[in-house]
């Protein structure tokens, strides 16, 4: 019989936001990945087809950490016709001395979506420009939210633009992030317009064909492009990536078989077996980041294991902090 | 928010157990398998050098069932100087037409074991004789006791010896599995004397190296292996799989890397490419099992994700039919 916790999705939005100790804490997580002591093994995927599903396994283990988290991301893309969410799931905490479960954190996805939005402004921080003040939202939904608040965080946002597929969505979002984080945030209709005038650009869509093309870039611009976690998917036109100055993968790994640089091998824009610093590296210092203002740089995230496991240790330190979460005896 | 039922090792104890329903809805599992529809992605493996440890992520979804499981085995093998088990861990069951999770099995590993001893059963029922009496189990833990129970439910097992590394262990097992099924168990020193005189051989250990050699065998003898499910644990001699005349993997791809197939590939005792009918062929019925009274034939199991799926849904109707469990609100 072993005592754990249980942490609902209510108690982790009490004690977990999108604040600057997940973004350090997830920036603590990439310092780990680029000293090369991390073990993080490749995703388990299944997919099951009948029901248009996919479901992730991502797991790290960081020493010098207390646990290390598993988490569980299924996606099933019927499920807004059944006025369910597509994503779901939970991480789970065990301890990195005897393996033993110490919390379940049913945060139906809620996690994912800070640390995901975190490792925006981990990117941000270490490659866009340090005066970078206007920023492009291509996408309308919550994780286009969250990258401008996540910018918002590490760098003097006073101007955003956002475009989507559908004007009505860029416009509510522009109208609810301008009041919120009091910025003139507009929507704007055409895309190239929207990315030519930006210092950062951030992509938040599921596309699976280039929504940002090579052309609309100008020196001096960072793109984090963090919607492509799966083979299929693609928002960046391949030339970008061979533009770019410094293309930066989460994990190098993961990128040529789900991120931007599959799509940008596979139409022959950058060699197959082109090697490129990762972000942990940038962090750590072991490998450059930005030069000079004049360079483009590239952030192609696909979400990794080691941001799980340092989010879930944050919001068990928290949840424990503020007396919040069930016990339960296995 | 999702209602997801949480049940503890006890709740699971209380409602499931090594019964012929368990077997029944393993070899149902394995049949699955055996008509090539069911998606079981390759096992998650991390190893936590620095804790003599290991966490291994298995799942399988088995279309027409209503939930697939993902299961978490941490396995920590300086566990016990600290009082614990080695390993431990939890099933996960999710809805297979929205992701959503459905319930925790806190199990402890309970179910693992069930659903290990369970395929044991299902390799003897059609590999070994009809007419098998005397068991032969090497070692004498869990498993051990485990596996003579599921050969019971089987073959009408009247006579079985056990031998260990530690003979005063074997003495026991024997002693408390005479008494529980009324059989005639003795221990016996010598593991060549114990495995030439048994219709029906398990192997239970966690060698690294052969406990049974190929020249201990008798014609008309069925071996099954389930020690091994990790690179570098071995129990059969190499030549005794050449020496077979049906050699069966629970999954081929698997025993290629972790079970008894691995070591008998690396011994250049079978070619790296040799193909064998898997025992879910064998149960559907696609592939034959034991063709003659006189055939030796080998079970290789190393514990696929299909026997978690199934065993988790047995157990979670059996717990909902006995008002089992707690109820969450994530």
């Amino acid at each position: 019989m072993v005592e754990i916790t249980l942490l609902s999705e209510a108690d982790l939005r009490r004690c977990v936001a999108l604040d600057d100790q997940a973004v350090e804490c997830v920036e603590d997580g990439f310092r780990a990945l680029g000293t090369g002591t991390v073990v993080m093994p490749p995703i388990l995927s299944m997919a099951i087809r009948e029901a248009n599903g996919e479901v992730d396994v991502k797991t790290a283990y960081v020493p010098g950490l207390p646990s290390f988290a598993i988490k569980v991301s299924p996606g099933f893309f019927d499920n807004p016709a059944l006025g369910l969410a597509s994503t779901s799931g939970l991480m789970m905490l065990f301890c990195a001395r005897t393996g033993q479960v110490q919390a379940l954190l049913l945060d139906n996805g809620y996690l994912t979506d800070i640390r995901t939005a975190a490792a925006g402004a981990v990117a941000a921080r270490h490659l866009a420009r340090a005066d970078a003040s206007h920023a492009c939202i291509l996408g309308a939904g919550m994780q286009a939210r969250m990258q401008l608040r996540a910018l918002s965080l590490v760098r003097p946002i006073r101007r955003a633009t956002f475009w989507a597929r559908d004007p009505a969505r860029a416009d509510a979002a522009a109208r609810e992030m301008g009041a919120e984080l009091g910025i003139k945030a507009t929507a704007c209709a055409d895309p190239a317009t929207c990315v030519a005038q930006a210092d950062v650009i951030v992509t938040t869509t599921p596309a699976t064909r280039p929504i940002l093309l090579a052309d609309w870039l100008r020196p001096g611009q960072h793109v984090t492009a963090m919607g492509s976690d799966q083979h299929g998917k693609n928002e960046l036109d391949p030339a970008s990536l061979a533009r770019a100055d410094l293309y930066v993968p989460d994990r190098l790994s993961q990128t040529r078989a789900l991120g931007e640089l599959r799509s940008a091998v596979q139409s022959g824009a950058l060699p197959a077996d082109a090697r490129f610093p990762e972000l942990g590296d940038i962090v750590a210092g072991t490998a450059p980041g930005r030069a000079t203002p004049e360079q483009i740089t590239i952030a192609d995230l696909t979400g990794t294991g080691v941001q799980d496991t340092v989010i879930a240790i944050h919001a068990l330190r928290r949840a424990r902090a503020q007396g919040l979460g069930t016990l339960f005896n296995t």
